[in-house]
């Protein structure tokens, strides 16, 4: 197995909506292809900022199906196939596997709360035996902020012993440095993304391989340029110019705001469209928020 | 539109799983059909003791059909619809509108944390307008415990008000009785149940319409007659005596714990299965709850 076979930048890709709240697929064709010119080196659709939780398993796979035609390479992709039950999480994720996605980003299940490391680890297992395809690269996705359950560092001893090759890396969003700085270190050659470019500077230092952020959505150039430019001598000054953006941004409901950012770019206010339960940022907000951000 | 169309003792019926984790059907239709006939006035399935979190859009549409098609009276059951994904709600609950179901049990969208009021009261409205069948009857649940996002008494009044007729009651698992004897009092006319038999009987003083109780799968008579003769003398004593079953339980996973008692009372072992993350009980703590249990 090469090493790092995925590593970078990767986008959690908006989903623009339509008025009716049906995912606009070919609009969110044209946003992959386009951050992928702008410097995304691969796309992770179905993240928490693509709203992902609130589409269904078939709108997924014909999402997938419809983003790999339209010649998006599926190597680059790592696609959120967590869902919620259980056969959803194994379909999509033998979907992503057959067509070649470089990779699958895997929530924990997360409605039950408090299951037990067991638990944890028996639903990832239960998957890759499902889809019993080697060509499945599970990186797992914790974010314990929002899913609560997450991966503790005795369950993903558990998975490389077990799956070794099959599961790979993680995409942490605990926004805990601490726990990401002992999966980095405990762990060599387990490929961990940092799930905010807040920590991409840190994460590349300590051999992480990229970040899977949010932001990459709408500033995909600059965090990219700290990737390529992490070991030059001004890669702090880097770091810092990201944290405005985010500095920016910080005090506002996260996809509603970088949903304000695509509507203003673009001049398409089919942009603000949020399945519920997320809402919009109000027109004051969003304008300080505009504001905040151009001049970050 | 009748007082109380819905009320008395509601199992949220368990799902017996095959050893390879796909619900039992016939099983399960013939527990659905016991509890109807041992005390249960209703049935919830599809709540989170049946592990319908963990089951597809496609798994609950069927099983549904296949129960009414039993012959369970599709007037006595109110089915859990609401899931992680917005499309899945509304096609799930337009199924049991147009199948004729007393109610539907609607946890709002509960992967996104921190929502807004705006954002669960959108939640549910969207999934009212896009069903748009006047048989509907929603019924919202409410299990911050679990679901961490809930209802508030704000969200409540403006569901009522918007949609008088459809927006008909609630099962509050929230295990916190101020929160519902808030609601009890607050909104006259509007259906709760006690998520948990703990509280029938101050649910039913305060002029509440049952329960819809984990444990009316094991114990659904006792319950039944606790709710049927809350107005007698005995009934203090009568909650006293629910509250030993549920003491035996307490310090177990309960639904782990619930399908151990389904496979003692059976002998068929296959009542252990769970889909991930849940886990069994170890074979100790099993026997100690089943020794609890039955000196209850």
């Amino acid at each position: 197995m090469p090493t790092h076979p995925l590593g970078g930048v990767f986008a959690p890709v908006l989903t623009p909506m339509r008025d009716d709240l049906i995912p606009d697929t070919a609009k969110w064709i044209a946003l992959c292809k386009q951050l992928l010119a702008d410097g995304c080196t691969g796309l992770a659709p179905f993240g928490t900022t693509s709203e992902a939780n609130s589409l269904g398993i078939g709108e997924r796979m014909e999402m997938l199906d419809a983003l790999i035609e339209a010649g998006v390479p599926a190597a680059k992709l790592m696609p959120g196939t967590g869902m919620c039950a259980f056969p959803d999480t194994v379909a999509l994720s033998a979907q992503a596997a057959r067509l070649g996605c470089g990779g699958v980003l895997l929530l924990p299940p997360f409605y039950y709360k408090g299951v037990s490391d067991d638990g944890v680890f028996r639903a990832v297992a239960e998957v890759i035996e499902r889809v019993g395809d080697n060509r499945l690269k599970v990186y797992l996705y914790n974010i314990p902020p929002i899913a609560v359950v997450g991966y503790s560092p005795a369950v993903i001893e558990r998975l490389l012993a077990a799956y070794p090759g099959t599961v790979v890396g993680m995409k942490d969003s605990s926004g805990d440095w601490d726990y990401q700085k002992s999966v980095l270190e405990g762990f060599p050659g387990f490929d961990v993304f940092s799930g905010s470019e807040r920590f991409l500077l840190a994460n590349l230092r300590l051999s992480g391989v990229g970040t899977i952020s949010a932001m990459a959505n709408v500033i995909p150039d600059k965090i990219r340029s700290l990737y390529d430019n992490y070991l030059s001598a001004n890669a702090d000054q880097m770091q810092e110019e990201l944290n405005r953006y985010r500095e920016a941004t910080r005090d506002y409901a996260a996809i509603a705001a970088l949903k304000q950012i695509m509507a203003r770019r673009t001049g398409d206010r089919a942009w603000l469209n949020l399945r519920p339960p997320l809402t919009n940022l109000s027109e004051s907000a969003a304008e300080a928020m505009l504001t905040k951000f151009a001049t970050a």
